[in-house]
């Protein structure tokens, strides 16, 4: 069976799970009070080029999402995000449990844009409405799709227009510093958002995400707040001697993990494109959706383990393949072996 | 100036207010323990032909649907609701603030469909997503619409294909039951939904709403729930002398102070018509929407209050006039005069 | 039967009921926006002596300590509280409804010292505790004890020392100002608090309670918060009407209802003490604790509502009588009369 | 340097560890769908003695007890719990982020009574009180005291009798279980309680816990609420590879680990009690605690991480040492000298 389903089907690369082995006697303090972190968190801040951020990390991405944006806001403030969004439809409503709404903006391919964003402020008045406060984005998108640099910038100016957060998801943002569609650079996030995250589960680590925070405002007692969410790991220093090997070497293996989902991607969208499959998203990323009839994805089952994404018109529908930094470049090969065997099914 | 911006702009319909002077220095227990609130609720039960029914009685309309809601529901499950909702758009986050979802679904005049709920069921697949558990809808809606018996049978119908409980906000129920539109009954409700309220700070009282439990499952505790949300008033035999007020000769009062406002609604209705005035929304209730300039809305503001209800096309806006219980026919006559006066404004 | 079982069982003193009557056919625009919530207010701050203070109206209590608390802390932040205090004890989890915990501390009296405020904020070391934010106290307090000026000055003082919210619950405010063993005045809450309210309900209003913000830092947003919590009115004025008329000419009925209360728990005092009853609390205000034998009780019960409060030592209980704004004199008189007969039971 | 501070200084067992590292690269689908959380919740099950009940995986106490407890309890209901629980004390508010109260009850040594139960559930009387749905108790409690059989029993009656849930916090089951005062088995637990964990972190594991449900009732759509509150791992076969390791052959690695931890600690407390130190509480397992002088605490910091646990009289302490799965029997000793001299500063 190949595995195409998501970006998590293996435990971790081997570099880390070397460190892991290689320190996993040490004792530490807990909490992610120890060395390893303070010292990822030195490394991170210099691949990102600020030293006056914060770095905390958390286990996941939801209780990431769950704790940045439960800290941030007033009970009463709301979150502006596409509604294809992970926030929106992956997380078994997390931030909404914290009690604040999340407005959802309908987009083509998963991306806000500024005037989106600027229109569903002034779409609320007064003390009736929410009041929006954060804008959430990933980078990638859930979709596959990217920010340009410049709507990026625009999209941090309609921000700070009307005094919102803005709050960079980046899950797999590695896969989108290394895709050779990026015109942006790591050091753009913290001069556009508030506040953003590295994404260290879906890019070959075990578990594990780092928190950056810019703004002061977000700053203050945020170790109560991943505590308070059920977020702080008691093995603290697992998550630094992960984020250490991941960042030393100026980011070296993050990049360098980010760029093989890439590759596989392109390998495999070319063979799709050859095949005559058709793209349901315009995705330069690792993920990749087309469009298959019911027949096709059924017989697809059998080889390959992909993610059904909804019906399309009548007997057609959206799936997803996920390259990742461990896929094996004979597995691409094997799935449009497969393919071109499906395309027959029609 | 004449008032059309809302339906409370008034106090209480005499009646009721004679009542509450007339029992003012009667001593009883408080939190609706009292023989007023027990007669109120027997009341409602004859109205409604069902005696195996619960009644609570709260202050206002947005606390009710958070008690309803909240109490309904476990934390990971969900309410569908048009998007025009009352809990999606104006109540400052109140059903998120106690940790639930809603998900919105867009509609052409504030009413979903059965097709439209179906759908958002199924696009709830597994445990990623919230668990859709609840349909809200209103009767009439925010937009001054109404479904017909026909499509609330149907939207009963698929509530009960999935599980869903269908909750029925009736803040202007008395508008909906005595209109020249209507084909449902009162009696209708409790064979259709599983939880309903009657609103009365809209039909003349000072403040009021009497929630009529009909599933069983929804029963237990529910005066834990009331309390725990901060809507026990103290002194609840007020809310029982008002229904009581209301709903004694079988409902004589609340069915009159309803029509009065259908009545006003209808004569501004065809005033507005005869006057060319567009019509945003096609409403055959107490709520007219209309389509007018911004030179228009502005040069109305001297006369009236009315609710801006957001831009269209540029320079048009879309504004509501709201009748009421209260509104004396001279308002009427005295706004078409304001209008026909407007109208040559363009 | 003799009402003494709350300070509500009646409905709204007459001049205020009457100002409601004079007033019901005014228009005026929903949400407390209207011109007597504004007089109100600006009464409310002359007779406090503060022009720098927000004031917003609120139906009841518990939701008032809901909104003020939710509104004030961070999600993490919690409330130290003595454990008899209304939002620990009846208020079915209203506060922990909204995220926070309540740091409950044992007192004899109801009332909290401030070498109690300091030991609590002390317990809680670090971010895998709660971080105590607020202070909450009742004046007077849920036994119907007072605080001292002195102590008011000590808490307020270790507030300020640890960066504590100061929020005093004035539910029956008039009763503690107006009574015979108060040093403190009206003027000098604003200078020792951060937030409080005053009580209408329980001082002869149809419900109602006033809140005050005297510090900046939480005012902003304060009507957002209001809504959030499901706690604003939509015929918002009648708060504004009723509050208009107890704060007119210095506040002369609010004294006035509040002197009632105490002259009436005085006469009942002596009448208790002259018949040899053991007094559960030494409270100098409107609430009275007896302790009475399991047969005192029961017997009791045939002539008067009074509230149980628990038992004490085997076949003894705690009661309390409660007089209000409203008591006839001669319902004391009965009341005593019947007591006379009851201590002969034994 | 010599760690005592807490139970999870080192990462994990070597037997765990090459666990990982032998199935790193295997592909599974994520969120614990996969074989070894399978097999690893069928050794669970073998090991209990019992097929009916259901066994979630999660990756940390905090979660776990925010999962478990949210999952059963309506909004209004409680839980009573000792003042020294991980709930109340430790977690930073995070059940009552689920909006739930918890009744902390005062107990002498970490344990509470069947007595305090049904008092505490008593003193709750009607709606405006929360009411108390769950008992929450950790055997071994956090002061390292131990439940006997007859307890567990009591405690598990007094709950049947009043409809409350039990949930054991099992955190340091296994040092529990293999501990030279222990009288129950792990087969007593499914039978005396609702719900349990069995903790992974605190007895070798890189992380982990297994939640056990043994009550129908709280078995519905857990992993709904598992997501719902961040708490589940994307790679989830690593709690699954993790516990199959921990459980296979009757749980031998499990029980081996707890018993480890138990040795270290009879030895230091033998050592402790010659080298004549008072205990601060009678706690038979791994989590010690004796008193110390202001100057002993201090002059120790230089030789041993330790935790500090609270001021007693003046110019002295508790602390606590703790140890585990992986304490070297030469820092047991290399501690007891430091002990020694410092005895000596008095």
């Amino acid at each position: 069976m190949i595995y195409m389903g998501c970006d998590y089907a293996e435990g971790a690369a081997p570099e880390i799970l070397n460190a892991l082995v290689r320190t996993n006697m040490e004792q530490s303090e807990g909490y992610s009070m120890d060395e390893h972190c303070m010292n990822a968190a030195k490394l991170i801040k210099e691949t990102i080029g600020r030293d006056d951020v914060d770095v905390h990390f958390t286990v996941g991405g939801t209780q990431t999402n769950i704790t940045v944006i439960a800290s941030a806001l007033r009970p009463f403030e709301a979150v502006i995000a596409p509604a294809t969004g992970h926030i929106c439809r992956h997380e078994t409503g997390g931030v909404e449990a914290t009690g604040h709404k999340i407005f959802h903006v309908a987009t083509e391919d998963g991306k806000i844009t500024a005037k989106q964003i600027e229109d569903a402020k002034l779409f609320h008045t007064d003390e009736h409405f929410v009041k929006p406060k954060m804008v959430y984005i990933s980078q990638p998108t859930e979709l596959g799709t990217m920010y340009s640099l410049k709507e990026l910038e625009e999209i941090s100016e309609v921000c700070r227009k009307y005094d919102l957060y803005l709050y960079i998801d980046g899950a797999r943002l590695a896969v989108g510093l290394t895709n050779s569609a990026t015109d942006f650079d790591i050091k753009d996030l913290p001069r556009l958002c508030d506040v953003f995250y590295l994404g260290g589960t879906k890019i070959g680590m075990l578990f594990g995400e780092a928190i950056v925070i810019v703004n002061d405002k977000l700053k203050p007692d945020f170790r109560f707040m991943i505590k308070h969410c059920g977020a702080m790991l008691a093995k603290g220093r697992l998550l630094g001697v992960q984020f250490e090997e991941m960042f030393k070497d100026q980011g070296k293996l993050y990049y360098a993990l980010g760029s093989h989902a890439n590759a596989m991607a392109d390998k495999l969208r070319a063979g799709l494109a050859e095949l005559g499959f058709q793209f349901a998203v315009d995705s330069p990323t690792n993920q990749i959706f087309i469009r298959v009839s019911d027949a096709q994805a059924e017989a697809l089952t059998e080889y390959v383990v992909y993610e059904p994404d909804g019906t399309l018109d009548p007997g057609y529908q959206r799936i997803r393949f996920c390259t990742s930094w461990a896929t094996p470049e004979e597995d691409v090969d094997k799935l449009l072996e497969v393919l071109k065997k499906i395309k027959e099914v029609g």
